[in-house]
């Protein structure tokens, strides 16, 4: 593969935060020259004896060679004694068969043996073009450098080795208290393109020095994937690679919480989803040619599943995509893509608001409804779409950004 | 609204065809003044008495005013004695409420009184914005005049007035046996956004005067509706006003046919069949933006339904689109989006070609993969791509286009 031509930072794009050091994790970067251009490539992660794992991956029926190795590991070791990560872009190692298990099993040896650790201990995630076999060697050997350099904190350089079309590096930070203890939460994440709802994120890193038994840290995962990485999307496809981690070092000073339910993680918790949710806005701000940041909010569903659906098929129509990187407040294609979700809507009821402006109301266009006000409104960058389907109870927020000349460019000429 | 900037003829289209008059039928055009330029916008169709019809419409939860029309008089008249049609460009009158439905009423009475008919006896059809009320006071004016006119034959007139976005007016013809007597099928359609599986086209109106009862018409439209416009896709985005019309006028030579299962119906069937596909691929070489014209071919899946799903969820992937704009054989998108689709697959199986040119097989990429022999034939505007996921038997086609900057630019200004 080749690299991608110099792209401008995204219009959406948030500075990132200043990340402290989280006890029992070092980070290190290298280059393996997957990418012809000067750049790291390779993200090595040292995590201290006794860190605890949770893990979401793809849904993506093919998947790829380091989710597979990802799952088995965490299966074998239930979520405990992870030593180590990996994670390269430039290559996905997915759809590469038999070859790319092997080559992905070598990464995980080359790090254990630069770690002190075994091969299952460690964790791998790859991003880039889907169905070229890894070159190991290329990886391998920017793994010895690296672990020479391990150290705390390097979030920005860790944000930028794994970035593919990503404009601007991605991280999140939050402190909680768990028992009277703070501990520290940070994250990093890349996108920017195949975000979809499903695991939206291609790759993202938390880690804690928080002490938390696997059950209860992956328990806390699946509760907080589906309106933070889950609530995203970008252009619908779903990648091959899709990985979420997520590591408990317990190097900090809070006691270990071992059950899922226990009221000490309370705080805790809600910070976790703010980093998650965070990560997750980022790759939305970062989505492939984005100039627009939209909320797509669903009321009145017959559930909270169908207001989901109803706002994913909203967030993921190209027509109201392009409406948006248009600037065009074209309530019609979003009356259009709420009828095609095959959800039970009131039509009579329907109403459509951009921002606190009413465009539609029950069943028709809103009587104050005024062209120039919708048409300032729609020149922010960040926008807010409210949807009542005048049935019931169900809610659902999802995040996406417009359709735009920018994404068409970008991904026609990705490989070639 | 206002009108579209003038666009280029699409580099996929094709040529209107030679359509001779269908006995029964009459067509005239008029000029509503929906589209502030010069240019017709009302479609007025007579036909003889006696004639039957079959009709699809939207699945959509919203629909329209038109729809509703439709469909409530196809079900009070079974599908017997229609007498016209009225369709119009300019406006879709959906989310329109009851006073959309009471302007297609009005529009359905003026038709009724030029041709000498009940109000029933007229169908409808609009397409254009969605959320204004069709101002029926001047398709009526239109169709005072045009009615005046009325003539057989001009069917590329027809084709031009109910155009949207098209770059091309869009026919088919065919001619068929009935027990030894030729009889004849003509068509017209209009895209060209909004284009999706689940009654893909806007308004395609068939019409012949072979002699059908209702029941077996609509059994013949049922049957070829999935692989014909039901396999066609732009961008997956589905109308308010989607509405195939199928009328049989009699006015022929051949015989009553009653029953669906009648087998001198086999050689209509099967031109009807072509005429429906021939109509549903112009729509895609019609398709905004479009510069490729491409054949998804799914086979081996578990089930017809499985290989529809999964060559749907190829055709409208976002990424797979932008690779041909880019004239990318970037089989690994491919690779991603038949994984997404969430349908059994078996991974160490899959194969994907383009055109003869194996892609990947067995799961991995081919061992005589040659980038440039790809590169040189994604070059053509007309491009086959065939995946075997390895399951089944289960075997599906879908056409598509590509996703270029210039659906971008057509959608992203639309309306203002």
């Amino acid at each position: 593969m080749t690299s991608k031509p110099a792209m401008p930072i995204s219009p959406l794009a948030v500075p990132f935060p200043d990340m402290p050091a989280v006890a029992g994790v070092e980070l290190a970067v290298g280059r393996a020259g997957l990418y012809p251009g000067d750049r790291d490539d390779v993200l090595l992660m040292r995590l201290a004896e006794g860190t605890t794992c949770a893990g979401l991956f793809t849904s993506h029926a093919v998947g790829s060679a380091p989710v597979d190795w990802c799952r088995a590991a965490l299966k074998a070791s239930k979520g405990r004694g992870v030593r180590g990560l990996v994670a390269n872009a430039g290559c996905a190692n997915a759809f590469t068969g038999k070859a790319g298990a092997r080559a992905a099993g070598r990464v995980a040896a080359a790090a254990a043996k630069a770690l002190g650790a075994q091969r299952r201990e460690i964790m791998l995630a790859s991003t880039g073009v889907i169905g070229v076999l890894l070159d190991d060697g290329k990886v391998n050997g920017a793994l010895a450098t690296a672990a020479a350099t391990l150290a705390p904190g390097a979030w920005l350089e860790a944000a930028r080795a794994i970035a593919t079309t990503d404009t601007f590096p991605k991280g999140a930070f939050a402190e909680a208290s768990i028992d009277g203890s703070a501990v520290r939460i940070a994250g990093i994440a890349k996108g920017s393109g195949m975000i979809a709802p499903d695991l939206a994120t291609m790759l993202a890193f938390v880690v804690t020095d928080a002490a938390i038994e696997p059950r209860a840290l992956q328990a806390l995962v699946d509760l907080h994937a589906r309106a933070t990485l889950g609530a995203v999307t970008v252009d619908g496809d779903r990648s091959t690679n899709d990985t979420l981690l997520v590591f408990a070092t317990g190097r900090g000073n809070a006691p270990l919480i071992a059950r899922p339910a226990d009221t000490r993680l309370a705080d805790f918790s809600a910070a976790l989803k703010g980093v998650l949710l965070n990560l997750a806005q980022q790759l939305v701000r970062d989505g492939e040619g984005a100039s627009k940041f939209v909320a797509i909010t669903v009321t009145g569903a017959k559930s909270d599943a169908s207001a989901r659906k109803i706002a994913r098929t909203v967030a993921e129509s190209p027509l109201v995509k392009t409406a948006f990187a248009g600037e065009d407040a074209n309530w019609g294609r979003i009356v259009m893509a709420v009828g095609r979700a095959d959800e039970p809507i009131k039509r009579e009821r329907l109403s459509v608001k951009f921002g606190e402006l009413f465009a539609a109301r029950d069943g028709v266009v809103a009587r104050d409804y005024r062209e120039e006000a919708m048409s300032a409104y729609m020149k922010n960058a960040e926008l807010e779409v409210a949807i009542d389907v005048g049935v019931g109870r169900g809610r659902a927020v999802m995040w996406t950004c417009d359709l735009t000349k920018r994404y068409v460019e970008i991904n026609g000429d990705y490989r070639s």
